[in-house]
């Protein structure tokens, strides 16, 4: 009989750490705050899952957010985890608990869990996007990982979409996630509407009907799809998944955005383009990241 | 020992075939125009091929341009190739031939050439972009082709990349193939410099410094490097390979492209940026055709 395998999901506010059965269900759940220093931060896992060890597989995948370096198992310079840059994860894990490690970015564990458990499960071919505070994808192909030579695939914020737009740090003019993330529309929210709200005020005024939100609300949708249509003509992927914190919007969204990205792409491709909300929401990752000593990497 | 293998590129110009050692070097290499019934030209591939058959492995690749129905083996509406609407070349090619036949499309065909034995021959994960009349795209990772789910993987030249442009048929406005390709470049010298020598025109014109043409050529550079920089964005390939007929110009092409290119990927890829030129020519799709029986489809 399979066992269970344990998932751990290390964020900038919490760390997670699941059971998870051989078909995906969660069967126990922790959560502790994220301390602000790994050592202690290892500690505290070690506290989380101590009880888990004895029943479950012994790899157990790890999903934390990037940059990281892959092949030494080191976290880089996390924006939300200043205290952990550089930290030798996978090295203190296995010395601390005495496990394999298998570490992956966090946009990547979450498209692995929405591919074999979640809204992807019955796909062959999967592209996962979030879109949060930033964009990024998670591209599972045939049931491996697209990891990419410098473990960069999927990072599709910075794809250019247009020649106009807003200069952030590190991303181009015209990049799909300055003009389509949380963050964009959040600052155009705040410009226009006097509110901090972002994307929940904006959908708020949308469902009111106020005619500068709807045009706001379009715009951004139109960038949205361009950004879903040139993954489309990259990959053609069975499935696009989306998820991320602006997903909560999911009922005003998908009806004006599935149309929009049909219409981008080529006439023949429009009757399969098959766009799901994520299904796991803040649970993907703790699970994706129990599927990862199954997963290959490609 | 390794018996050689046959491959076959179906163009809308040309037929060529070849017997293809198992090093990827060519042995033998027939070519003949393409006869517009394709009866008759299943009957000329017979003659072509019929003495290399009792010394070669059995299953024999062709490589032939979209739109096709990889599924059913089937041509669709090529463009180039009128007459072949709808044949059923696989049953045809196995009734006649009496060998098991695998299809695939010339970008696909041709990286998967490149991938083997040509400018892709040391990486594991590769794009081979095509620029001539159209952009397409072959993707290989790990020795296999990304097909996609429709069979539409590598449909890059429908990627936008700008807000603006000419509006062409079945592209969308800002599309990289409609700012970028053979086509969108011939029709501007034809505009600006009364010439129907396309790419050959204006890449002869840069050479002599002129200043029009210069910044016709930067503003193409700039088009070209926006549609890589989404590929890697994507993918991350370890290597990208640039063929196709503009090539011809890549001693002018390359040393401003790549530039352009690092200058639109994030600052941490810049230095693993590797752009070849492609190394076989003509020949890809035909040696590329050779290896479809030992490659997995994705």
């Amino acid at each position: 009989m399979k066992k269970n395998r344990i998932g751990i999901d290390i964020g900038g506010t919490s760390i997670k750490a699941g059971v998870i059965a051989p078909d995906g269900q969660i069967v126990a759940h922790r959560e502790m705050a994220t301390p602000l220093n790994p050592h202690q931060g290892m500690d505290q896992i070690k506290g989380l899952i101590g009880e888990w060890l004895s029943n479950s597989e012994t790899t157990i995948g790890v999903a934390a957010p990037g940059p990281m370096d892959l092949q030494n198992g080191l976290f880089l310079d996390p924006p939300n985890l200043k205290g952990w840059h550089n930290y030798p994860f996978v090295k203190q894990f296995e010395k601390n608990v005495g496990k394999t490690c298998l570490f992956e970015n966090d946009a990547n564990a979450a498209a692995v869990g929405e591919y074999y458990a979640g809204a992807g499960n019955k796909a062959k071919s999967m592209v996962y996007i979030t879109i949060s505070t930033g964009i990024g994808a998670g591209i599972v192909l045939n049931g491996q990982i697209l990891t990419g030579a410098q473990f960069s695939a999927g990072e599709v914020g910075n794809m250019i979409i247009t020649n106009e737009g807003p200069k952030r740090e590190g991303l181009n003019v015209g990049s799909w996630e300055s003009l389509a993330s949380g963050t964009a529309i959040k600052e155009k929210v705040e410009d226009v509407f006097q509110s901090k709200d972002g994307a929940k005020e904006l959908l708020k005024r949308v469902k009111n009907n106020e005619k500068l939100a709807v045009e706001m609300f379009n715009e951004w949708m139109e960038h949205l799809a361009s950004g879903i249509a040139n993954i489309v003509h990259v990959i053609n992927p069975e499935m696009i998944v989306l998820g991320g914190g602006v997903m909560i919007g999911k009922d005003v969204i998908l009806p004006s955005l599935i149309p929009a990205v049909k219409e981008k792409v080529y006439a023949s491709l429009r009757a399969s383009i098959d766009i799901q909300p994520a299904k796991l929401g803040t649970k993907a990752g703790v699970i994706g990241a129990s599927y990862l000593p199954i997963v290959k990497r490609l």
